[in-house]
C-alpha cells in the first residue's frame, strides 16, 4: 500500500503557492508494538495552518520543511498493535495530510459513525466546534442579552460562534463576505443580522447594526474590523481574538488596532486563546454541542472537496472565502 | 478676592500652547445655600488632562471651550452654607485650575493636614495612588513572584504600580527616561532593575531584564512599548492599560500594537480601566496605601510648582518627562 503525502516544500511567503507542497507517494510500513495503523479519510483545512508553516514556534512549533503538513483528520484503523485500538475503530487526531497514519495512540480518540457524520467531528464536534464553544462561553465570558459581533460569521467557527450566541439568548450580528453567506448566517443560522464586507463600508454597517454598542466582538480576522469594532465598544466589552485571516498572508507588516485605547474609554478587554488548553472539557463542549446538534438548534456545513492531490489549491479557499461551511478534504 | 481661573481658549491641536489657555481674574462670589467656598491650594497636573480637552466625550465630557479647566485640587474651606463642611476644613475634589473654589460638595471629600502633607492627597493618597493600586492589583491581577513591566516607570501612578508590586512580593522592572529616574527607581524605590528607553534599544533591553518573559506589564505610555512588551509576554500575561502618554499629543493617527497577536499565542489579555469606577473603593485602598507609607515601604515624591500662572508651561513638563514625581501646581 503507498501511502500519499503532502509535504511542506519550502516556507510560503505571502498566499501559500504550489511550489510551497511537494506531493510524494512512499511505501506503508506495518504498524510496531504499540502503534496502529489508519487509513485517513477526511483532513482539515484550517486558517492556523497558514501560521504552522511560518518559521519559528508560536504556540505551537513549526511544520519542518520535508515533513508531511500538520492536519487534523479522521481516520479509520486498518492494522493494530497498540492496546486500545482495533482494526475498523474510527478514530479523529492530527493524522497529517497523507492517506495513511501510523500513530502510538497519542491524542487520537475514537469517534462513532453512527452518532454523526464523519466529517461533523472535524468541524461542529472538532477543534472549530471546541474553538467556538469556549471562545465565546468562557474566553468572552457571553451573558444573556449580550449584542454579539462576529467576524469570519460564516466560517467554521464563525457560523457557531453567532449560533451558540443565539441560544445563549444573544443579540448576533455576523460579518461575511458576499450576499449568499449573509443571507445563509440570517436565514439558515438565524443570525439577527449581517454585515457583507465586500460590498458595504464596515463602520456605518456596525454602527448601524448595533446603535448601542457591542458587548462582545469575536475575531477571526482582525485587521480593520477589529478597529471597527473597538471603536464601537459598550462599557465592559470583551473581544475574543480567536485569529486573524486578514493579516496571515500579509507580506506587510501586520496592522495593530489603532482604536486599542477603545479598552481603556470602556474599560474592557482583549483576550487571545487557543482551543488545545481546554482539552481536558472537550468532553462536556462536545456534549453540549451533540445534544444542540441532535435538537436542531444548531446548524453545521461542510464544504468538501475531493482528493488530496488537491491540498495546495483547496487551501487557498480559505483566504479568498470560497468555501461554504467547514473546509474538508475526502482523502 | 478675585479669583484666578485657568480658562480652555481653544483646543491644542498637538502639545498644547501658550494660547489655548487663557488666564483671568473673576470676582468671587459668595457661596449660596448648600454650597462652601474654599481656597485652591495645590492643583494636580496629569497626562489625562491632555485628553480632557480634545473634543468629543470619552471616558468623560470634554472641557468646553471658556470653561475653567477640569483639574482635581486640595482647598480650604473659607465659606460655607453647606451642612457638612465649616470654615477651615480641607478637601480634595475636583477643585478646577483656579484659585477659589465653589461647591456643592458632590465629590468633596474631606482630609486630614495632620496625617500626610496635602500634596500627597493629589499623590499617594490621590487619584495616582489610587489608579496604581486599583491597576495593579485588580486590573492586572497580580500574583506573587510575577515578572512586572512598568512604563513611565518614574511617574506618579508607575512610581507606586512598582513599589506595590515589590510590596506583593514580584520582580520589577522599570522603563523611565534618563539616567537619574532610572537611578531613582531602583536605589530609592526599590525596583530591580530599570530600563533608560532614552539611551537604551527598548527590545534587547527588555529582552535582557526578562529573560524568561512578563507576566503582568502596566502601560501608561503605549506606542513602541506596548510592542515591546507585547513582543516579550509569557503564558498568560496580563497587560493593564492604564495610559498612552506617547500618543496623546501625536497629530498623526494612533500607533496600534503591531504585536497584539502575541495576546493569542500566549493566551494574554489586554484590559483598560478608569480608576473613577474604583471610588466606592477608594477607601480600603488609602488605608493600605497610608499604612505602607508610615511604615516606610513605600515612597511617595511631589514635584511642586509655584504659581498658577504657570499652568501652561508647567503642563508640559509630563509630555517631556522633566517632572519628578507627581507633578502639582502650588496655586
Amino acid at each position: 500500500m503507498k501511502n500519499t503525502r503532502v509535504l511542506l516544500a519550502s516556507r510560503p511567503v505571502g498566499l501559500p503557492a504550489r511550489e510551497n507542497w511537494q506531493i510524494d507517494a512512499v511505501e506503508t510500513a506495518e504498524p510496531g508494538v504499540g502503534e496502529f495503523l489508519a487509513e485517513v479519510l477526511y483532513i482539515s483545512l484550517d486558517p492556523a495552518m497558514r501560521g504552522w508553516v511560518n518559521e519559528g514556534k508560536s504556540y505551537i512549533e513549526a511544520v519542518e520543511i520535508g515533513a508531511v503538513m500538520r492536519a487534523g483528520g479522521v481516520a479509520r484503523v486498518v492494522a493494530s498493535q497498540h492496546p486500545s485500538f482495533v482494526a475498523g475503530d474510527y478514530v479523529v487526531g492530527m493524522t497529517g495530510a497523507q492517506k495513511f497514519w501510523t500513530s502510538d495512540g497519542n491524542g487520537a480518540q475514537k469517534v462513532d459513525p453512527d452518532l454523526a457524520p464523519l466529517p461533523r467531528y472535524l468541524g461542529a464536534l472538532g477543534m472549530p466546534g471546541m474553538t467556538a464553544y469556549f471562545g465565546i462561553l468562557e474566553v468572552a465570558g457571553l451573558k444573556e442579552g449580550d449584542t454579539v459581533l462576529v467576524s469570519g460569521a460564516a466560517g467554521a467557527v464563525g457560523a457557531l460562534v453567532g449560533q451558540i450566541a443565539k441560544i445563549k439568548g444573544c443579540r448576533v450580528i455576523g460579518i461575511a463576505g458576499g450576499a449568499e453567506k449573509c443571507r445563509y448566517i440570517v436565514e439558515e443560522l438565524g443570525f439577527d443580522g449581517a454585515i457583507d464586507y465586500k460590498s458595504e463600508s464596515l463602520y456605518p454597517a456596525v454602527k448601524q447594526h448595533c446603535p448601542e454598542g457591542i458587548d462582545v466582538y469575536f475575531d477571526n480576522v482582525g485587521g480593520e474590523t477589529l478597529d471597527v469594532a473597538l471603536a464601537n465598544l459598550r462599557l465592559h466589552a470583551r473581544i475574543a481574538i480567536c485569529g486573524a485571516i486578514s493579516q496571515y498572508n500579509s507580506t506587510a507588516p501586520i496592522k495593530g488596532p489603532q482604536n486599542y485605547l477603545s479598552l481603556l474609554v470602556n474599560r474592557a478587554k482583549m483576550e487571545g486563546f487557543i482551543v488545545f488548553d481546554y482539552a481536558a472539557r472537550y468532553p462536556q463542549a462536545a456534549r453540549d454541542m451533540g445534544q444542540w446538534l441532535a435538537q436542531g438548534r444548531l446548524q453545521a456545513k461542510e464544504h468538501i472537496v475531493e482528493g488530496l492531490e488537491t491540498f495546495p489549491e483547496t487551501l487557498l479557499m480559505l483566504f479568498d472565502g470560497r468555501n461554504q461551511g467547514k473546509l474538508i478534504i475526502k482523502v
